[in-house]
């Protein structure tokens, strides 16, 4: 257990992101017992910066987040040659067709579909299995594994628990895209359809969690969701350094704008506190820039950051966005500071919008579920609003596969003819 | 252009896998003259071998099927930071527990689905872009490409012509499932549902391919598709080779079983040529078994190599497995001698089988579309049948996404209840 130990070591703690209390790892599991604040995990970083270089994560052969576990709260998780090893890591595509369309020099996506279960939830799911198994080598119980989610943080979870042969519940709202249930119900979980909204089965799941003593994976809740959700800024930063042909890894250069699609606000403030962490270290000498893109009908935050508070006020969610449809965002106060302390903003975009920019992507391959294609449709607004220098380099994410959500997809496109099966056939729809 | 030129000298022809006729590269463009038979691409072996180790392959970092350039009969493509790079180098997963519950010492699966568009049918899509850009070097016009598709021979069309900026026209049968008909449009390719099967799609797409000149995709008519499948040949043997720990490229070990689900067997065949083309090189000794698996009811290769021949005979397909379900099968003749040359098999396994794999799979993280568990299925079937030694390794490959095809995912699991948001809700199903 040597190895874990010395891990160990760099995992500080928590402070809260409300009262800045602190907490060592073992005096708290979900929120700060205070105020309900969602809690950062702190790590010792004059301790990793002292025993890594950037090299010594960039010349890693791991291509998942395993390669950042210097940086991670967690113990090597094992599960070689399964899934949760195949987490991260995902391609970054250069877009030239859609930078000229929109005229600009650069515009890139990071495909984060290409995740085990098709979504960047992933992150936080394998991070939390990592969790899980480091609580369960340390109190010999193995706890079922609970989430509610929109969809995809639920199949991320049942899809790593299965990979990893943990129990897992998952209460989703009984709207939920049936692609989505789907992946829930083939991984083996118990699933839970709450006839109600996401916000009532995150409240149920919590509920639920206390009362069974299950390990409850909520995004922003549960801080280890933010620890795996922040490698896609390590992996951004290796990109960027490689791109702009840094030698080293400081990067000197202010020119990128990242475009993160929000609706709870967690992978947002997981690509923050992925940076913030880099700069902690040493490693970095600024964040980018980090534009947040919510749906109209689903702005709490956006609504919050241009009101100039952290005051995250409810709304009634209302958009085909569904992973990004929130009535109360569960991580709204470190969202609205991911763009505020980067210099970014927030945008807002229609479902129309939204449906274009799926069609967008799709001419270059990539398929989107609609909060995935939601990045993207901000860009364009911030374009238009003359956000984006010319000469800077843009990326978009996409945080889910389109094949999660299909009856969206087919609303941003015109359905196929049905012809005859014969060449006169053919001719008629040339 | 040397470095074109160079490669092109190990591209030598073709020949034909009826009558043997072999032909110069420029000389035919889909089957034989004489007899229709689908042709073999010829390499230049002996150049291969003499130019090239191994490890000149092993060592390369491009984690694609790109990797394998001097065994493929196509220059570089190009089309870097797109998806055309990121087709192929699927991961293989160690499935313990259900090799334990069939009483085997070892099972995997190679997960196609984490291909650019989800399924293995983009290995031979990427080849067919890659030719169309060599064919359109040469002759300057970039042809329409045009394929007849179940769904995902069209789709990863749309999307490698889409990433590389190419027009696609995808004929597909009505019935094709919601998710792939919604890939292949949001990919923005022309698409025609013919009112009629599979089959009628398959010959209309040529009649239209000779009318309007466009370049034809259709599997095992274009001898490339078969070039394309034939890297996961190419991945196996490195995955086997590292996997028991081979010294050197010489795998004297003949223990490896591998399940291919049938259609129209052209991936089979692809796998088959693989394997076929390093023995030619000399880098293996042995070619692993090949066990072919169809659906009951769209057998019509198993019916063929059961009989002892190779008369394919048309059968009228009924199965949920869509992306295997043909009529008449395009490449049955090679598809049942890559099961009769290497001591290898066909097995048929029923639809409640194929959703009984999904389950299983599913458990372990890994969610199949129908035709992908479909080879899972069989090895069951190998396995009760007494066809598997204890102590062999056999790898199951999963063809495609379950996001695919959703509607038969959902029957093979029992639907999640709808519950009131509250404790009692949760209790009253637990």
């Amino acid at each position: 257990m040597g190895d874990q130990e010395e891990k160990m070591e760099k995992f500080e703690g928590y402070k809260c992101s409300i009262c800045g209390e602190e907490y060592l790892p073992g005096q708290v599991t979900y929120t700060c017992p205070r105020d309900g604040g969602n809690l950062d995990v702190v790590l010792n970083y004059a301790e990793i910066n002292k025993k890594y270089q950037p090299g010594d994560i960039k010349n890693r052969s791991d291509g998942s987040i395993w390669r950042y576990l210097p940086l991670l709260p967690v113990p090597d998780p094992g599960g070689e040659e399964t899934s949760l090893r195949y987490v991260g890591w995902t391609p970054v595509y250069d877009l030239k067709p859609l930078a000229h369309k929109n005229g600009l020099d650069s515009l890139w996506v990071k495909d984060e579909s290409k995740n085990p279960t098709a979504s960047f939830k992933d992150r936080a799911s394998a991070m939390i299995v990592a969790r899980t198994q480091q609580l369960s080598n340390a109190n010999k119980i193995n706890p079922t594994l609970v989430t509610a989610s929109t969809g995809n943080a639920g199949a991320a979870l049942a899809g790593m628990a299965a990979a990893t042969r943990q129990k897992a519940v998952i209460f989703a709202p009984k709207n939920a895209p049936p692609a989505k249930v789907a992946q829930l119900l083939v991984f083996g979980a118990k699933v839970l359809l709450v006839d109600g909204t996401y916000d009532d089965a995150f409240d149920l799941s919590i509920q639920a969690s206390n009362a069974f003593g299950w390990y409850c994976r909520n995004t922003g809740y549960n801080p280890f969701t933010l620890e795996g959700k922040k490698t896609a800024a390590f992996e951004i930063w290796e990109w960027y350094s490689h791109l702009i042909g840094l030698p080293d890894s400081h990067n000197r250069d202010k020119r990128l704008t990242i475009f993160v699609s929000v609706g709870d606000g967690n992978i947002i403030s997981g690509i923050h506190k992925g940076f913030k962490d880099l700069l902690a270290i040493g490693w970095i000498e600024n964040i980018p820039r980090i534009i947040g893109v919510q749906a109209e009908g689903s702005a709490a935050i956006s609504n919050s950051f241009h009101a100039g508070n952290e005051n995250i006020e409810a709304v009634s969610a209302n958009t085909l966005a569904d992973s990004i449809s929130v009535d109360f965002p569960r991580d709204g106060i470190r969202a609205v500071r991911a763009a505020r302390e980067t210099g970014g903003t927030y945008l807002t975009v229609s479902d129309r919008q939204i449906l274009g920019a799926i069609a967008d992507l799709g001419s270059c391959g990539i398929f989107a579920e609609p909060a995935g294609a939601t990045s993207y449709a901000g860009l364009i607004v911030a374009k238009v609003k003359g956000l984006l220098d010319d000469e800077g380099v843009n990326l978009v994410i996409n945080t889910g596969s389109g094949l999660k959500d299909v009856k969206a997809a087919m609303q941003s496109v015109t359905a196929a003819p049905v012809i005859e099966p014969t060449l006169d056939g053919v001719k008629k729809y040339l």
